[in-house]
């Protein structure tokens, strides 16, 4: 379902990793909004690999072309469509891959699916490439959001066992974000060792998982809905449209199935005349609704499944046990660039929920 | 948004904590099914409260009047409805949270976004008591996919800090399932030391949080969608429209992010014929579609927000910090009775995404 | 599909002819909205049958009773249920029903597709009866509608082939309308060569068909969307959800297809500062969205199919054909009970577009 | 909203008439399709203008380039997406349009709901040419639909005053269809006269309007839903948002209003062991739901309101009366190009309800 469909903005994704194109359809943006093209394609580079140590060395031209929606630089009210031309793709790469699906890898649940006429080069639809189409409209969603006062911003939380520090949930603001940075920490010095987990990681032909953080603030009291409507609803569900996510929490998340009540409550308290909580254990959301403060959430990812060592899996058309080797280029750790496609699908569900 | 509409089955459910009645609309569903009353009336009384030392001595009847939808005990096609009649409210308790919200409760967000107008009874629309309304569609849905060989079932993970056993995520099935005992987790003498927390918690006017873990078993492989039709999509937002939970994990969730490719990778292997996985740390869910094996899931529940102990709060209408104590009948800790509650709602999404 | 879901509103309707209730969920309605009840009562009236000589004389009690939504009666932001409880249903004039359906009734279609276990009774789901739930919602949107300075009205606009006068396109408002009357024309005399129509037909233990007209007056230019976004799209496909609809035009609709350009292009012209258009061929809707002219429709209903005089059908079980006599209570001719129906499903879909 | 979703399959249109590229998005179809691209060609090539006397000089090289979703020729089970390259697109004839909305036409009410930075070019999104995306969507459905037998075909049955005959309500099969047809009628006698009325038209540099009957066959009796899940709603819907369209009717549509029961019911009866009806008066449609007869409609198109003459418009900058002298190439009579369209929507609904 590459359909994502709110209540004011309706987005079509569609491509494969080595699809001749792959772009993003946007219904429902208003009109008359001057898309940041420079801002937008500096956002998108932020997913883009091939800039640093830590990425695979294919080179992806993320560049975007909008093809309708755009009359003069600026919103028509019609669907907007941006698409990227996918060029430097090597299939051959992937041709092992098509009777041996990659232990952890969406292979074998796309072979159950749709049989032999699935797309195996580069992960078909399932690769993280296609996070660029959602990178589309998130960034031009963040940019809509940033017009009315909300910012959204995202860092590396850790990478393996090595942490950064965390958002200071109640006062975090738009100083505060780091996405701008070659390696989105708050500390630097802990940066470090995060980087070193994914060198040791890359030396010994592996990867690694690592968590992203993320702040929505600016957002005013009262927006969202109760039950399927709420926040942490719209929310979990654009994330984990994201390859590789297999945990999200809000607020204080898991730990605050520790705690007791007397603890995890945060108190009301009046401040300049608005009604605030002192600590902000809720993320920013209570009953699915905005409290004002800012909402904060973690998403967990799983270590690229796309590893050099030899692995275990099977012959689909032979019926048995095999071993494989993957060729090809590889991220040993895409935390850093899925820093982005965190911010994107937030400003998704944001725009939705405000606008 | 009290709404959840799938391809199969469209769900509508209504009413608040102390409204005349609540209830829940199912469009979709198959004719010619018999839905089992009597195991949908022992599903319902998992949720209820008032049958041990620990939930609210308040009593709720649960008993579900089906108003349309079923002929001579079989669903007719049309779409059904089931109604729960409130009884025994003691809206007066209630009274003053009207101007003093309650610190991590709903109280203020509705307040922002509803303003005077709304119910403030029992907690109104943010009542836990409306996912009584969520275990009647998950019930029956619940019914539908045992006839299709796919079971749900769910236990107390953890309580504070006191842990049970987990499921054994490659080989569990329907035989494990604890959802019966009064106290259910796997662990019995581990359930000890959990409820020895919430004693604990109680004593001291106070209340405690916990995670539940849920296991999907039957679902063949390829079932499921990409990105925003993934199963972690559809189940994480489903989850979340229960009250008080702050966080979701599938499989080995958050601690894959500390994991190698090496160690969380499942390697596949053939067993009589079939592709299986020799762990399960996917949680049987590969790029969004299952894999035919367990999809397990953990969600994280944080301590009832209503407590004895004295809090900060604000007043509303005066714009100033005061304290409040609240009265009325609590649970010290709602996780015990929240089990059924993520089976429906993991009932609901599995239907939508099998039938 | 009983769910209709929009931008703002959804609705979600249930129940049977002669199950023990049926009613209307709506979802999304704002907080603090006064419902007129009494004026709720009569818009109900309106459809209720047994006022007079062209209807049935079976009783149907339509009064709706609140079970949630409302505190202290007035919107609370919850989802709002009305349920109307059935009374004096007489089943068993439909047992020889079960077997041989009535042409031109959904009988036969409802038993190829839900089977045995479909319900027979008065028609089941498919039963005119339904569009009661339908008009608790379209006279709940109605009511809010008309605080925005919107007006919905329609009156019978022919029955057989005997026609009343159409709206004046151009100027119609609020104070033409004539829902209130007992036979809602607009001109009573050709009114009176209306019921003589019916009269013929009841007397021949036939029925007879006719056309509703209506409008929706004060709209402002702008609202609406591009495809199926469109007022038309919208609006016809909530006029179909009426049984006994086969057509639907707009504007000059059918008429139109025999003009030429310069006859049916309607030209704009300056009064009082607004753009008007000094004719109304294209009803209120030019590109699916409004032109802040009145927007005009009418719909064709087919005769009611339940007649007294003997007609060729099939036995299900035998598969041979046969005759059949319709017993029970019917009328002669829904058109005049149809007409708040069809302001019903255009304040649904106003609602939707405006609110 | 150029976005309709339907249980299986989803759809997103894109394109102004004049931007870069315009195309559609598909979700949801099955993986091993092979799309018949020549077929395809030519099903889009009844759209396309420039063949004949009767439709303008532009030419609309209306090639679909599909970017994804495809892989050797065979769907791969990830969204498709066609493209379609605008080009010899001459702007510069709508620079006067910007401020003088053409009466009939869109333009002002894309001006009330966009303001000035609609697309004005050729009509923007509103245009004629934007159907080129719902054929690539529709010719693909179509496909799909006849692998299962079921066919869906249309023919001009009026342009004017002038009338095509019907189909044979009953019997009407793919034999019978006439879409390949250079000016697609039933009786080419009949459409020589038709043709005069549009040659009369252009003469006086005028437009004419028509109808398109339509007939879906093979679907079996038992598909559809209730309410707005109906048929007639699915249809009508999807037939609005092709510009121009201004009615609907099934079956006997409008005639049957004046009908008695005893004339309009369709008799049941035995034939071959299946049910039939001795007439078609319902059009296939029973409650919503198909009866195994063929499904029959006709749309009302309105006059193409881009003529030749001089008309009565407004100055929306000046707000002051002028008049409108409309340059650039038109067709006299869209019907024609537009049989290709109805066909498109009927497959993109009947997809959706029978896949």
């Amino acid at each position: 379902m590459s359909f994502v469909t709110g209540n004011k903005i309706r987005i079509s994704l569609f491509g494969q990793s080595h699809s001749e194109a792959m772009g993003t359809v946007i219904d429902g943006l208003p009109s008359g909004f001057k898309i940041d093209e420079e801002k937008l394609a500096a956002f998108m580079a932020r997913r883009a690999p091939g800039n640093d140590e830590f990425s695979t060395t294919r080179k992806e031209g993320d560049k975007v072309r909008f093809v309708s929606g755009i009359t003069n630089g600026v919103t028509n009210g019609a669907p907007l469509c941006g698409i990227i031309e996918n060029t430097n793709t090597r299939s051959k790469d992937y041709e092992n891959l098509k009777d041996v699906p990659r232990p952890g890898h969406a292979d074998f649940a796309a072979w159950s699916k749709f049989g032999d006429n699935r797309d195996v080069s580069g992960g078909g639809q399932f690769s993280g490439r296609l996070t660029a189409t959602m990178c589309i409209a998130g960034g031009i969603c963040k940019q809509l959001l940033e017009e009315k006062g909300i910012h959204i911003g995202a860092h590396i939380a850790s990478i393996g066992t090595k942490k950064d520090d965390l958002f200071d949930a109640v006062n975090v603001n738009k100083e505060d974000f780091v996405g701008e940075k070659s390696f989105p920490v708050i500390n630097d010095e802990k940066g470090e060792a995060m980087k070193e987990e994914i060198r040791k990681a890359k030396s010994e032909a592996d990867s690694i998982g690592g968590t992203i953080e993320c702040a929505i603030v600016g957002v005013p009291a009262g927006i969202g809905d109760t039950l399927f409507g709420g926040w942490e609803s719209k929310i979990s569900s654009a994330i984990f449209a994201i390859p590789a996510v297999k945990g999200i929490e809000f607020g204080r998340g898991f730990e605050a199935s520790t705690l007791r009540g007397s603890e995890n409550n945060d108190a009301f308290r009046m401040k300049d005349g608005e009604v605030v909580t002192s600590t902000n254990n809720h993320g920013g959301i209570l009953g699915g609704i905005s409290s004002g403060m800012p909402i904060i959430f973690r998403a967990a990812f799983k270590p690229t499944p796309s590893i050099g060592k030899e692995q275990e899996s099977v012959s689909l058309s032979r019926k048995e046990n095999t071993t494989l080797i993957i060729n090809g280029r590889h991220d040993p750790c895409i935390v850093k660039r899925a820093v982005v496609c965190v911010e994107a699908a937030a400003a998704i569900v944001a725009a939705n929920m405000i606008l």
